[in-house]
């Protein structure tokens, strides 16, 4: 059979067996080892289902209620030796896309993803609204009537079905769906203004990740945008999005409390806004507070002696100031790099960096080349935009990305050996995650371990940052850090890069330890590798996705995460709020 | 021959009679009737040369120094009884794009336009800037420390090159081309905020372009954009565009007189800012000031008498106030009947519109429907964009418009055949211009005389509003407009929807009356009809073009013009400033 017409007739096949309820001829159409990803559309849920009974047994429990059908190729991918297609597809409430991928006809992967609700279709393109108002209408109201009552009304007589706790890329991009799918959503940000998260920064970050990986939903950044995006300038993009997508945002206000009425179904949340307390009671609370939690800061012994100053680096700002001092920086990830490269280019004396375990280290001109080829100047040439480049990221379940990555992996470990060679000769301990699959996999899994070099590693290579490795500190003295092996580091600064928190530390500070108990942890696969502990999950944990608590989420991760996941997110707390069955299929 | 064979076998014999500089070959390639439209490529200059002689002379004059060459085809057009082709080409400093119409295999039109600067290329897309500096660099400065830089110094401790006199849309999109071709460029605008231009008008106004027409550069509006953005929202929209694509402006900041100097080649520009009188020297001056001059206020007997509300259209901010007033408005364009409209939706007693010359109307969704094929949802599916549109859109020289509007206005007249004729027969007098050309040759012509009609037509049509026609007003009484024919129009409130004076009024105002005098009058093609006299030019008249007063430029019109226009005024500046020879060469 040509393998162009192998998807329909597969396409075809699967969807008689489905109408038909037929098990053998269903499981006859799936490899022995295959994959079910679903967004939504089966499961209104977040899952992979691994292998022919779990994939089955969901059918089993869902068939009658999705009633899919309207199944259609959209597209057929460039030939191999595995044949992959694109699809469309109906179920009773909406209307969906999927990919999948045959090995010799059969299924290996398929993957099924939400799109719309049918009736609640976002209007765009063809269907946006007028805006002028034609005709005349005595009392007519204008747009400007509109945004004034939102802003004077929403939260105070009228509250919102949704409120959204934290006003950076993960609440403003699920604000910005929900304000298109006409949810009422009203989000709270502790800081001045829009933006601030990324602005209050330390000064020399610029974002990591490359320019066709960050666009937000709606509105991608234009042509002219550097590849990576200095804080401030994001600050201030965020800003402009936010009035551009219209977005209600109350900014320096704090949320203090949350709790959740099983009886009505509300929250009642209290948020701190020009010194008086508010109480909100929205349906529906999302933490959008970014995938870190609380930050971390380590006790140690003789911290109340140590006469410098000893920050978080959550709190370090710039370099300046310790022009002349001795820097100690524990930590030895992302921001432990660049805040001990902001401060050996400020002119500090010393620069150390504690390093507890390995780190990840991949240069950013590697994952230029190599890492992320979906999102990147050639992918736009070709026509990928930064929606269709997500679906097909997500169209591989997580259990065999790592055969995904482990080639990428391995020629990056080839091309920049004499950089790694190096590096390792200093004592600076380094993996490539456990087995072997690099960025991909350690960010999921643990969301942290890895730095993306832009520099500071031949600060490191070169002597000019200097490396403690597989020691702990032992205590601090009053003007040094003094480690386990009698080595002592004098000390002026020391900063701690030593990470955050779980996410759900917020919903025990918001909600209660309880509640953060029955919803359990967020982020992490269960991969049984360093941090992210098993049972196998498949997919993140609580994000994204109906958690235990009934009407509360999690949105959070980076750029990327926060414009393809809201989608899934916003098309939840709609069908939610516009009473679409959405009964939650939980596996394991 | 093939109709899309023939484009590259005339280009071919084109570019061969030029390099021989044979003019025989050449003629023999033109119609009698034909155009060359040339946007700088050739001329330095925005003209359209009619016939072989005046193209021969410029190519006499021309060819030895723009050596033109490299003539591709890029596409051909739909075939028909004229076969039209897009190409591209090279000058000597620059890289053009053009477009050719052949009939019978000679040359109708021909049309070609500077795009870019040899070695001054915009960086976008595969070119962009990397945004981060990567690698460790001592005293690093960081994007915000250039951005504060230049808050503090440009136009104090550093002048710009290029000082621009007004921040709408005109001013913000030259302003945006000029930022990406490097040159240091200034703002300075009357109001309080970016976008107050469109706020502080009357309340009830939408744009009466559609989205697809009104894109900015490099920032198009997304996909969920209303069709007719309310004013506010414009207004939101520049103010977000001129954060994100970090322009220097200097609002709350008046211009108060320009001397050019011939000896320095500067201007001197005098600004008052917070109660501080500034001088500015810039290279270059553009006024941005809008296409509109002062307010036209008539002067009519018994004004001082007058006891109620009068105000210039432009003065007008809201119905509401006047909810049980007479009201009287002078004109019949686009914002009288916006205002007398608004004042009868507010609950005006009376709405008396007073119209002094025909009216071109044409309903909204005629333009919707017929109007502006290039600009809407269809043209986007067919991926024409707002660039290319505008490339076809100006493809077309003046002198030939009318003929590809005739058909346009004729199925317009006859869709709405009724609505004319009820229109009509209140007395309103109406106009399709004088060669039935619509409103597509209106505007170039007098950039007015027209109402674009979303709904108040209806209500003369229904006799809600009031139309007295060619009639004078003979004075003004105490609470009355007095009209020739003796008629009283008792009023509570006259509105002056009187239009504004031209655009060169700006030019006598802040530099001199002998400026003003010698650039002449800006707009208009001189088509020897009502309100725009001749003789023929062809072009509108000192528009985004060199004018006779050296480093003087006017920057006006609608936001496509502002759009597409803005890129040859910021390539002529660009040009000037490196240096790049830029002879003009003049017509008539």
């Amino acid at each position: 059979m040509q393998s162009d017409s192998q998807p329909a007739h597969w396409l075809a096949s699967f969807h008689d067996a489905l109408v038909a309820r037929d098990k053998a001829r269903l499981q006859d159409l799936f490899l022995d080892e295959c994959y079910w990803r679903d967004f939504l559309a089966f499961t209104w849920n977040i899952v992979t289902l691994e292998g022919r009974a779990p994939i089955w047994e969901m059918l089993l429990a869902r068939l009658d209620e999705v009633k899919p059908e309207q199944w259609q190729i959209e597209s057929v991918d460039a030939p191999g030796d595995v044949v992959g297609a694109w699809f469309s597809f109906e179920t009773a409430v909406g209307r969906g896309k999927g990919h999948l991928r045959l090995k010799d006809g059969r299924c290996w992967t398929f993957f099924t993803t939400l799109r719309e609700l049918k009736g609640h279709e976002e209007k765009r393109g063809p269907t946006r609204i007028a805006g002028a108002q034609h005709g005349v209408v005595r009392g007519r109201r204008v747009w400007l009537d509109g945004r004034n009552d939102d802003k004077a009304e929403l939260g105070i007589s009228r509250q919102p079905y949704c409120l959204i706790v934290g006003g950076g890329q993960g609440g403003l991009a699920l604000a910005a769906r929900l304000k298109q799918l006409d949810v009422p959503t009203l989000i709270v940000d502790a800081l001045p203004r829009p933006g601030d998260g990324w602005r209050r920064r330390y000064r020399s970050l610029c974002l990591h990740d490359p320019v066709w990986y960050d666009h937000m939903p709606y509105l991608p950044f234009p042509d002219n945008w550097p590849v990576y995006t200095p804080k401030d300038k994001m600050g201030d993009w965020l800003e402009a999005y936010a009035s551009i997508m219209e977005l209600d945002i109350w900014n320096a206000t704090r949320c203090t409390h949350a709790a959740f009425d099983d009886a009505t179904k509300r929250w009642t949340v209290e948020v701190e806004r020009d010194g008086q307390t508010i109480t909100l009671q929205p349906m529906q609370l999302v933490l959008a507070t970014g995938m870190a939690g609380v930050p971390n800061r380590p006790l140690l012994k003789g911290q109340d002696r140590f006469r410098g100053i000893q920050h978080h680096s959550s709190e370090h700002k710039d370099g300046a100031p310790y022009a002349g001092k001795r820097c100690v920086i524990v930590g030895a990830n992302n921001s432990a790099h660049d805040i001990a490269a902001d401060l050996w280019e400020n002119g500090a004396a010393s620069v150390t960096m504690i390093q507890r375990s390995p780190t990840l280290v991949v240069k950013s001109s590697a994952l230029e080349r190599h890492g992320r080829p979906l999102y990147s100047e050639a992918a736009v040439a070709a026509g990928i935009d930064a929606d269709r480049a997500d679906l097909i990221a997500a169209s591989i379940p997580y259990r065999i990305l790592p055969q995904f990555a482990n080639p990428t992996v391995a020629r990056i470990r080839r091309d920049d050996a004499d950089f790694y060679e190096r590096l390792g000769a200093t004592g600076f301990m380094l993996t490539f995650g456990e087995d072997e699959s690099g960025i991909g996999l350690m960010y999921p899994r643990r969301g942290a371990g890895y730095y993306i070099d832009v520099g500071a590693s031949d600060l490191i290579i070169d002597g000019r940052i200097a490396v403690k490795s597989g020691v702990e500190i032992d205590h601090l003295a009053e003007n040094a850090v003094v480690m386990a092996d009698g080595t002592t580091l004098p000390a002026d600064l020391i900063v701690y890069a030593t990470g955050y928190g779980p996410m759900n530390d917020w919903a025990a500070q918001l909600i209660s330890p309880a509640v953060a108990e029955k919803v359990g942890p967020c982020w992490g696969l269960g991969s049984g590798t360093a941090k992210d502990s098993g049972p196998w999950e498949g997919e993140l944990r609580n994000m994204w996705k109906p958690t235990r608590q009934e009407a509360l989420w999690f949105q959070g991760g980076n750029l990327q995460q926060a414009r393809h996941f809201s989608l899934y997110t916003a098309l939840q707390i709609k069908a939610r709020m516009e009473g679409v069955p959405t009964p939650v299929y939980r596996t394991g």
